[in-house]
């Protein structure tokens, strides 16, 4: 029996790792789960699972959450949440905030000595130095959960690393894959929140169709595997059912694949080294039928190349484009900017910060700020 | 520094052997070569490789090696074929003998207590309970050089065997895949000969052609990894990029992919656990940019439903098969039979057999011989 903590249950991942756990309840036991606003998912929820703790990020909130569950201890904002990631009662605990917010969870975690599932990429991103150092110093393990990095871990299962000749990223290219560069401006809301192969969250959904999504994944790749960055390579990947390969020294190449479903990586993160039973998803001659690869095209997909560039740049340059990225989907999806200001402004920011490697946390900080206020100040909100 | 002996050096996985070990001096050293016909090739080779002993099967063609290498040990025939088998300075013995006559230098490296990497499928085909029975007594190890069950090995690795769902065996479908079911009995020996994706013997080109060949792997399969044959699944794959992959209880699938290169499972199977580079196969987004599947077509390719048929009945149903191919293939070679007559003649050969299960080696040897004679019989040869 694996005792388990969720960050972020009521989310996409949240809700997906409540599905595989209620497949097995012999196996896996919740200690606790947390949400920023969904009270009412929450409470559901903490019914079902019966958890010794719940948080709730929305302080207001906290009385709903008190009314309806008395037998549960509720812990309110940033610092219940802070509280939670040092629970020693969890054998490994799922971060699956989205954003930035889940920076400093992640760091807490790593620091109490749990081993971490993370679906939070945007820890690695904008903090890899400090994630991997301290994973290193305490000696835990980071499982992605992610379905590309899912896919190039268990790949490398019983691999010796040393024999990696490339990581090979593979990417749907996202609902505008086909759509030229000329009508990138015209991009809405709900075009790019209509992604055809996987069930995401809204966010995820828009770094998808900017592709930002597959740069935090070559970030988040670089540091996992400890892989230079040109040892790693994006390739378009339409039908989304190799999910990342690993090719070795000798030529060989391995693929992990499946129909694309979150369950299977969610499942694996928290089973390693098992693997429990998943039914109803098979291996198809139909679905796979065909399966086909392309290069990304970088002048359309800029948010790529920007991550590119920041990998070859300065640390802070990582958080910025992360922070940067935070902000403009949300502007984006409040209608406030266009399509190809996402690019745009992170390229602005990663251009006009004080550039510094190794940043500590509270200069990520202060950069998280600075990026902030310059955004806002250049779009006029 | 690995010691290695070489069973069938002049052949087509012998030569490819021969290449990977050259280009790796400080890994490989090879401890005795054999051939059965190719004495100038067995010459050249001995001269370049230096191996302890050599052996050529043909008595007649002694002579002449003799004449060309005088410091080097020279053994005949059966005899001597099996004497090398028992070199227990060998680390690891290749079996890349072709056809039927591989069972008995199997069993002897593996009674010897020597691992084994397994070019010659024939022998599990053949007597698959023997050889596996005898692999446990011995607690040896018994790595395949074909590139599908290679491709299986490398996806197990580091995986529990008990978590697997299905073993996924491609097949490229050979030379006539599309053509229709009619036309069969028109294919000549240089039609079939002609393969489009491998360059292999003549032999296994012709087991490509009818598919006998997958069908054998099917049984190599079923043998080397344990799986009841029902959870085995052949799939075509003209591209013959994926080498083969299995799917695991939660959904997962790994395969293993690459340019269609012997080198690779040859290598992998002298050098593992580690691997080695080998130069210029790599990812190709060209080459790897439209992979498909399909049914295999049971109606027109019989042999692949006779080996499915001979492993769901008794294991002497195994040896006809194998025998009965064996020979057939040899005729087609000569011109002396039909396309179609490869598996109606196996099939007859299975009906009329006296079955029995698990035989030992003297009843393999009769069923052989039973099998050779019935062929020769009805064909009037």
């Amino acid at each position: 029996m694996k005792n388990i903590g969720i960050l972020g249950s009521t989310g996409s991942v949240g809700r997906q790792s409540l599905e595989v756990i209620r497949k097995h309840p012999d196996k896996f036991n919740i200690i606790f789960l947390s949400a920023n606003q969904n009270v009412d998912l929450l409470i559901e929820q903490s019914k079902e699972f019966k958890p010794q703790y719940i948080c709730i990020g929305d302080k207001d909130k906290s009385r709903k959450l008190k009314s309806s569950l008395d037998a549960i201890n509720i812990l309110i904002g940033e610092n219940g949440l802070i509280e939670l990631c040092t629970n020693n009662d969890c054998d490994i605990i799922l971060n699956a905030i989205v954003g930035y917010n889940g920076l400093a969870p992640t760091l807490k975690i790593i620091e109490s000595g749990i081993d971490l599932a993370l679906s939070n990429k945007e820890s690695i991103v904008q903090a890899g130095h400090l994630v991997m150092k301290s994973k290193k110093d305490k000696n835990i393990n980071i499982f992605p959960v992610d379905s590309e990095h899912s896919a190039l871990w268990q790949c490398l299962i019983g691999e010796d690393e040393s024999t990696i000749k490339k990581l090979i990223l593979t990417a749907s290219g996202g609902p505008f894959r086909k759509l030229s560069k000329e009508k990138f401006n015209d991009i809405t809301k709900e075009d790019a929140l209509n992604h055809p192969n996987w069930d995401m969250g809204n966010k995820i959904s828009i770094d998808s169709a900017t592709m930002m999504n597959k740069g935090f994944e070559l970030i988040e790749a670089y540091w996992l595997f400890e892989i230079p960055v040109n040892q790693i390579q994006i390739v378009v990947h339409p039908q989304s059912i190799i999910h990342s390969m690993v090719e070795f020294i000798d030529g060989s190449i391995k693929a992990q694949l499946s129909e694309p479903d979150m369950k299977i990586p969610i499942q694996f993160a928290l089973s390693y080294p098992k693997r429990y039973e998943i039914k109803d998803i098979d291996f198809s001659i139909e679905k796979f039928s065909k399966l086909s690869f392309e290069e990304v095209d970088l002048d359309k997909f800029k948010c790529v190349k920007l991550a590119y560039n920041a990998l070859q740049s300065e640390n802070s340059y990582l958080t910025v484009l992360n922070v940067a990225n935070d902000l403009l989907v949300s502007l984006f999806l409040k209608d406030k900017i266009t399509f190809n200001m996402i690019p745009e402004y992170i390229e602005r920011a990663m251009d006009k910060h004080y550039s510094i490697n190794n940043p500590n946390i509270s200069e990520i900080k202060k950069l998280t700020k600075w990026t902030k206020d310059f955004i806002e100040r250049k779009i006029n909100i």
